[in-house]
C-alpha cells in the first residue's frame, strides 16, 4: 500500500538490521505514521495485545516474527525459546486462531533445523513465508473480486458505488487486505468506483483506517455513519456491499464486525449484491450454524461510552459520550447467515456461500 | 421528568419573573445541567438555531414563548412585534414545520386581543397552552403505548427489552417524550422493563440524552452502538422496538433519525414488533409516498468527521475521527416504509400504519 507517497507493508524486516522487525503503530492512524521497531518476542506480544497491530493476517505475521525474534535473542535452546514465545504470543488475543497457527509453523521450522544458526535462518524464512503468503492470498482475492466489480461496472454508465464496513484492509493484513483488495485491483485496472466507508463504531476502524488507506491510495471515498447504509441502498446509491470476515462456517455463515448483519439485511431488501472477501484459512470447517455456534466476543464498555480522536491542536484525546452512571454493552461481532451472502470471494476463487459452494476449497485433511 | 432529584419540564416560565422563560441548554448534557434564561425573542431564536434546545415539541414551545417575549419587550404595536418575531423564529430551523405553526398561534391570539396589556396576557396564555398541549399529548401517547408494553410483558416471565433510537424523549418535547412516554408510563405502572439505547451517531442523542433522562428517572437501560441492534434481535434480546417520528405520511411511512430504517428491517426479519410513537400533528396529510416525497436533510460533514464529549478533567472537547482529507456524507433522516411498522401510537390512539388506519385521526379540514 502507498502511505504518504511511499510503498509500505504493514510489517517488514528492517533493511539495516535483520534482527529488527518494523510495524506501523496503528493507534496513531490516521493522524500520524508511527513506525514501531520490535526487537524481542515481548515487543511483538505487547504490539498485538495493546493493538498497535490488529487484523487477522497482520497479527498472524507479527506472531510469526515474534517467534523469530525469540530465536534471535536466545542464548540457550532455540526450540525452547520458540516454544515459550509462541505460547506467550498466543495468549495475547485468545480468540485469534491464526496466532497459534503462525507461531506453530515457525516453531516447527525451528525444531526441524540442525543447529542454532540454522534455526535462526529457518525461523526467518518461515516468518517471511507466512507474511508473503498472506499478501499473495489477498492479492488473489483482489483479482477474483475485481472481476466481479468489472462486471458490475460494465452495466453501469457511471462510477460504481461500493459500501464497506470496518477495516478488512491492507492495514489488517500484510498488504492489499481482503474487502479492499478487489477495490484496489479494480482501481488499478481503471474501473471507475467510489467507496462509502462505514465509520464502524465503536472503534471507528472505518473512518480511521479504511478511509485513510483508500485516501492514501487515491481511491475516491466518502465516510458515512453506520446508520446511513439503509438510506443509501433505498435510494440506489450502492451497487455492491463488500466486507471481510473474521470466521466463516463451512455452510457460509459469516462472522464479521458488529453491524455487518444490518447491512446484509438492507442489501437483501434492496437486491444489492453482498460479497464477503476472506482467505480460506479463516473458514472454520467444524461449524455448520454460525448464529448458534460462533462465540461473539464482548469487549469493554468503555469503547462504547467514550471515543479517542485528535484535538484541534493535534493531541490524541479520549472523550466520554454518555452519563457517568450509564452502562454499555459492546458486542464485537455479529453473524450474517449464508442466505444473505451473494458470494464468497477467496484466494482460491469465488463461490456460493454454502456447504456445496465451499466444498472444493476444503483442505485435504477435512475431506 | 426528574433530573438530579427535581421535577423539570424542558421549558418553563420563571417563578420569580413571568417575563423570563427558562430552558435546559442541552448542549451540556449529560455532563452538566445548565439552565438558560430567555429574555427576548432573539434569545429564543438563538437557543433554537444553535441547538441549545431541539426536538419538534420543544422547539415549537420555545418559538411560542419567543413570540410572547417579543410582545413583553415591545414598546410599540404588539401585533407587529409578534409578527416579526414569528418570522425570525421560523427562519431558525427552516424544516421544522411546527415552528411556524406555534408562532402563528401566538400571533393570532395577540391580534385578537384589545390592547397591549391584553395582548401580553393572551400571548402568555397561548404559549402556555401550546406547551401544555404538547405535554398532555405525550402523556396520552404514554398511556396507549404502555398498554401495548403491558401486553408484551404479560407474555414474558422476565423484564421486557425495548430498543430505541435517538432521543424522542422528554428533552425533545415539553415532557414525557413520544418514544419514551410509553416507557415512563410502563415503568410507573411497575412493568419490568429494560431499554437498549442506540447511541445514535453522529450527534449521539441516544447516549447523551436518552440514556441521561432514562437514568435520571430510574429506568434500567444499556447503551449500545447503532451497529448492535441486528445482533440483539437475532438473539432474542429485543421484545419491541419503539421510536419517534419527525414526519409521517398519511399512508404511514415514517421519517425518523438516520438509522431507524436499518432497525426496522432487522425487526421485520426477526418478527420483533416495531412501534412508532408520534403526535398526530406531525402527520403530513399531503404525502403518500415517504421514500419519494419526504425530503431528507443533509447536514454538515463535520458532525460525522468529529465528535464532542467530555475529557477526564471535565472539559467539553471536539475530536476528529478521520483523516484530514476524507469527506463525509451526513444524511439526517431516513424513511421507514409503512409495511415495516407494526403500529403507530398517537395521542388519539393506536392504529395500523396505513391510510385506512390513520383516517380516523385526520383533522376536519382534510376530510
Amino acid at each position: 500500500m502507498r502511505l504518504f507517497g511511499r510503498y509500505y507493508r504493514s510489517i517488514w524486516v528492517d533493511e539495516q538490521d535483520a534482527e529488527t522487525v518494523c510495524v506501523i503503530d496503528q493507534r496513531h492512524l490516521p493522524y500520524q505514521l508511527v513506525v514501531e521497531t520490535l526487537r524481542t518476542a515481548q515487543d511483538a506480544a505487547a504490539a498485538i495485545r495493546d493493538m498497535h497491530v490488529r487484523g487477522a493476517g497482520l497479527i498472524g505475521a507479527t506472531a510469526a516474527y515474534g517467534v523469530y525474534l525469540a530465536v534471535c535473542r536466545t542464548r540457550t535452546d532455540p526450540g525452547e525459546a520458540a516454544n515459550s514465545a509462541g505460547r506467550m504470543l498466543a495468549a495475547t488475543r485468545p480468540t485469534a486462531v491464526n496466532l497459534t497457527w503462525a507461531a506453530d509453523r515457525v516453531l516447527a521450522a525451528v525444531r526441524a533445523a540442525g543447529n542454532p544458526a540454522d534455526a535462526r535462518q529457518a525461523a526467518f524464512l518461515e516468518a517471511g513465508r507466512i507474511a508473503e503468503e498472506d499478501a499473495a492470498s489477498c492479492q488473489a482475492i483482489g483479482r477474483f473480486g475485481a472481476d466481479i466489480l468489472a462486471g458490475i461496472s460494465r452495466m453501469a454508465d457511471r462510477p460504481i458505488n461500493i459500501l464497506t464496513h470496518c477495516n478488512a484492509g491492507s492495514l489488517a493484513f500484510v498488504d492489499y487486505g481482503t474487502a479492499t483488495a478487489p477495490i484496489y485491483e479494480a482501481h488499478r485496472r481503471g474501473i471507475r468506483l467510489h467507496v462509502y466507508v462505514d465509520e464502524t463504531r465503536p472503534l471507528n476502524q472505518g473512518s480511521k483506517l479504511t478511509a485513510f488507506e483508500l485516501g492514501q491510495n487515491g481511491v475516491p471515498h466518502t465516510i458515512v455513519t453506520d446508520n446511513a447504509g439503509g438510506h443509501l441502498m433505498q435510494h440506489g446509491l450502492v451497487d455492491a456491499v463488500l466486507v471481510g470476515s473474521d470466521r466463516t462456517t463451512r455452510t457460509g455463515d459469516v462472522a464479521n464486525k458488529i453491524g455487518t448483519y444490518l447491512k446484509a439485511l438492507a442489501a437483501h431488501a434492496h437486491h444489492v449484491p453482498f460479497y464477503v472477501a476472506l482467505p480460506t484459512s479463516s473458514i472454520d470447517w467444524q461449524l455448520a450454524d454460525g448464529v448458534r455456534e460462533i462465540p461473539i466476543e464482548t469487549r469493554s464498555e468503555h469503547e462504547v461510552l467514550s471515543i479517542t480522536g485528535q484535538t484541534a491542536d493535534g493531541r490524541l484525546e479520549t472523550v466520554r459520550l454518555a452519563p457517568q452512571d450509564s452502562k454499555a454493552a459492546n458486542y464485537g461481532f455479529d453473524v450474517t447467515p449464508a442466505r444473505l451472502v451473494t458470494a464468497l470471494i477467496t484466494e482460491k476463487g469465488v463461490c456460493e456461500a454454502s456447504e456445496t459452494g465451499l466444498r472444493p476449497f476444503r483442505p485435504d485433511r477435512a475431506r
